[in-house]
């Protein structure tokens, strides 16, 4: 790594750190989580093999396409798959033997070495939210998104403490041209947050600027030897991958960085309305997916990732942090930990227009199973509304606030002497309280996670604070987090690079705005 | 049972039921649930056996006191305890040793036996919230409970299909008098619902008088056979029983009736300030109160209950949905089945004042652990708001809602050969979709749970219908449902016994207001 490009490191350590932690307080990062807890698991072996049997029969004789994209069925030809047009189908356990290559777990690097993510074993990554064209704030209601809004967003998941990722595309900056923005959003997350980011897949190209910005924070040989951008490839599903992807994995994949390869599933739409009928598709696709990034680059880091959601068979609607979408994240971590790859999932996803308790209640529900279930890189943590359509900046702290609980269960039960407490139970005895005992005194500080949002006060003080709902505190709290942001240093000479780069990148094309 | 009481019987049965229930639609009652899923476990063995033995060691070293009841200090000297004035101690095994005439699971009859459940094993049954002396909805606020409100939320939780259980306390009906109000209460149980219910344990005589009405509905000898009422016993934490708690412990164990012994834990104000000190002292009480059941009748149905929440140390308000509580549930389940008894906590607890993000995000964060940690009798699993001062009729519905949920979810993933879907893979094939697939048509109706509350169209859909909130939706629900309720035949013999025996009993003492 550059070393130059460290010097905004940040410390994290420290009984003040953690206490602060604790509190919830902005500013002090957490490192990423290494669960304690064990994994919640809904399927057992047979239900496993039944799924992985099926998956291998979509595989063989059903096959997925590869669209527009000769290098691709080159590639799968040479391997020994049988081609058929722009249909791959794959002989039983090849795509296994392939996938034997990719790592069970690796680090994706960030400019501070403190920020570094493990992704796969038992290690969880929160990153925020992927994709909104629209944000939401309770000021300015909802409204297309701007690279101001984007670069609020990067610098308000560099302050929350459990948000462990800087994430990609936070928010669509629609102010910017389609082919020109990549370049602001890549510099966003590197000159406002020293967390790990993602890279543009949306043009193999803008694939390869981001390639080339990260080589000038971490350095051409480093970024060869080492995964320092994570990107999302969607299957376009049912069973097919379309040019743009295959294009944007192929450039990652050849630059030995990291992608996820993630079905997007809204059942009854693209897969079957039944969660095994589910699981059954998403295996075939990602396993798919996954294989031609070895066949790339053998080793390059790959992602099993499932984006899984169900639609309301009446209206079409997509819903979210309902029962299914839940048991298709159990049994999908499920598949991945046998396959022995990292499992990308989960997030606080819901279907709400506004951060009200439907938002709350779904978001909640797929938060709580994307721990349990041994997600291993979570992308969609904070901020998500709308189903994707809005990043909500109320929602987004309210959010980072949960995922600060996550981390705190996942620390599990202490069961040290101190945590055993039958000092303070003797000291205490019958009939009293431990609220002044010894123990609770020492642990005062540490005792219980404190979140910054929840109000649990009488409702005559509530009231006489003015009576406010949570989204009234959460909008006070986004705006103390960007005031009490602070930028982490980067070398000048870096800066000076990237901004070189992106103007004359920007200088070599006109403005495209579809 | 009286074979009379049941001429009201509704039926649940059939595809429409089934349908309707998927809909969450109201009137067509779930059974209880009969969890498919294996249950979360936070300790392993070795965790699970050091809070036993600290258990019994405050146990034997500090012990339980039996306050104001020399009957039950007479009990525990006859088998064998250490009696230190209300002091008691118990040598190491004697409470394992008593607890093993209590039955690992019972059934709690109600007067329409479709709705008869089993408490104990892979069942879990969900009841409304308990104790609250305030109500709130959109259109009055916030005000105190009366026994209209008390017999709405009786009929509220009759038309909810996943609430399994009409509850006890629903609210408190501070209009009536504190003597007197229990016997409208059960009346009000026993004549506008069906499902099984709670008794009061205010007094020992309102214990009695709970008992005699129960037997009015089921016949005196079936009542001394059978558990026909459950009824909650909470310890003074730490270390406490009271004697208005023993005094109704004592009538309905003689009864044959059920008792949950719940310790009431605030951590860090009732017990220590850890995960593990707290389950230690938990275990302690609830053996000793458990075991005093079965020294008063061997064999009577008694419930192993907790609830364990935390406070701010900060402002000592009690704080719901964080981390620490759900730890304690976890661990607290597995304890409960290594003592082979049933177990109740959990619910969809908050500390808000309104149903609000924070409400949902807690409530959720405290029933989806409620599922997973293998409750058997869930209290408070709707309804419940600020710390559980306050019934919430829009809650209420939402909290059911997410109930409905749950029971979705503990069916698990459907392996059968219509749930593995592979004719509807290679129905569809690669970019296709399965909207109209035979597959997806077979399984329309039933598919995915269909929330009657959450709004999942377009934001302009929604917009254009008032942008409403989820509580002005839940605000409609519960007056639709209060309209569309149908109150159960009751033979008019055993209405007029109730009736007579109501009169009688008020006519016997003056009213008293505290």
């Amino acid at each position: 790594m550059a070393e130059a490009a460290v010097s905004g490191r940040r410390r994290g350590g420290g009984a003040d750190a953690r206490r602060e932690r604790r509190r919830g307080g902005a500013g002090v990062a957490m490192p990423h989580i290494r669960r304690r807890v064990p994994v919640y698991e809904v399927l057992d072996g047979e239900g496993l093999t039944l799924i992985e049997n099926n998956a291998d029969k979509v595989l063989a004789e059903i096959g997925i396409e590869f669209r527009e994209d000769p290098e691709a069925l080159d590639l799968w030809r040479t391997a020994g798959a049988e081609i058929d047009g722009e249909r791959v189908r794959f002989p039983k356990g090849m795509l296994r033997e392939i996938l034997k290559t990719a790592p069970s777990t690796f680090t994706q690097h960030a400019r501070n070495p403190e920020r570094s993510v493990e992704i796969g074993g038992k290690s969880t990554v929160f990153a925020p939210v992927y994709g909104p064209p629209f944000v939401r704030d309770l000021d300015k209601g909802r409204r297309y998104a701007t690279i101001e809004d984007f670069r609020n967003f990067v610098k308000l998941a560099y302050v929350a403490p459990a948000i462990h990722h800087s994430g990609g595309t936070l928010c669509e900056p629609v102010d910017l041209p389609v082919n020109k923005r990549h370049l602001d959003m890549v510099a966003a997350h590197i000159r406002y947050s020293d967390k790990p980011f993602m890279g543009s897949v949306t043009h193999p190209e803008r694939a390869k600027d981001s390639v080339a910005m990260a080589e000038f924070v971490f350095g051409k040989e480093f970024v060869d030897q080492n995964c320092v951008l994570i990107n999302l490839i969607n299957a376009n599903s049912p069973m097919v991958f379309d040019s743009t992807m295959l294009g944007a994995l192929k450039v990652y994949a050849a630059a030995n960085q990291a992608t996820v390869i993630s079905p997007f599933i809204l059942a009854g739409a693209m897969s079957p309305v039944t969660v095994a009928g589910t699981l059954t598709q998403i295996l075939a696709e990602s396993m798919a997916g996954m294989a031609l990034t070895q066949l790339v680059r053998p080793g390059a880091p790959v992602v099993f990732g499932t984006f899984a959601s169900s639609i309301s068979m009446q209206s079409g609607a997509p819903t979210f942090g309902t029962p299914e979408p839940s048991l298709v994240l159990y049994g999908a971590a499920q598949l991945a930990r046998r396959l022995g790859v990292p499992f990308r999932s989960g997030g606080s996803l819901c279907g709400s227009k506004v951060p009200d308790a439907q938002a709350a209640y779904e978001s909640a529900q797929t938060l709580a199973p994307t721990l349990l279930a041994g997600v291993n890189f979570c992308l969609h943590a904070a901020g998500w509304l709308e189903g994707g359509l809005v990043s909500s900046y109320e929602k987004f702290v309210m959010d980072a606030d949960q995922c600060a609980m996550m981390q705190r269960f996942a620390e599990g039960i202490d069961l040290s002497e101190n945590g055993q407490a039958l000092d303070a139970i003797e000291e205490v005895g019958p009939g009293s309280h431990y609220l002044g005992a010894a123990h609770t005194r020492a642990n005062f500080e540490t005792a219980f996670y404190r979140s910054p949002l929840t109000d649990n006060n009488s409702f005559e003080q509530w009231e006489s604070e003015g009576g406010k709902r949570i989204e009234e505190r959460a909008n006070a709290q986004w705006k103390s987090w960007l005031e009490a942001y602070e930028q982490p240093a980067l070398d000048p000479a870096i800066d000076e690079q990237l901004e070189d780069f992106i103007r004359t990148k920007k200088d070599s094309m006109p403005d495209a705005f579809t």
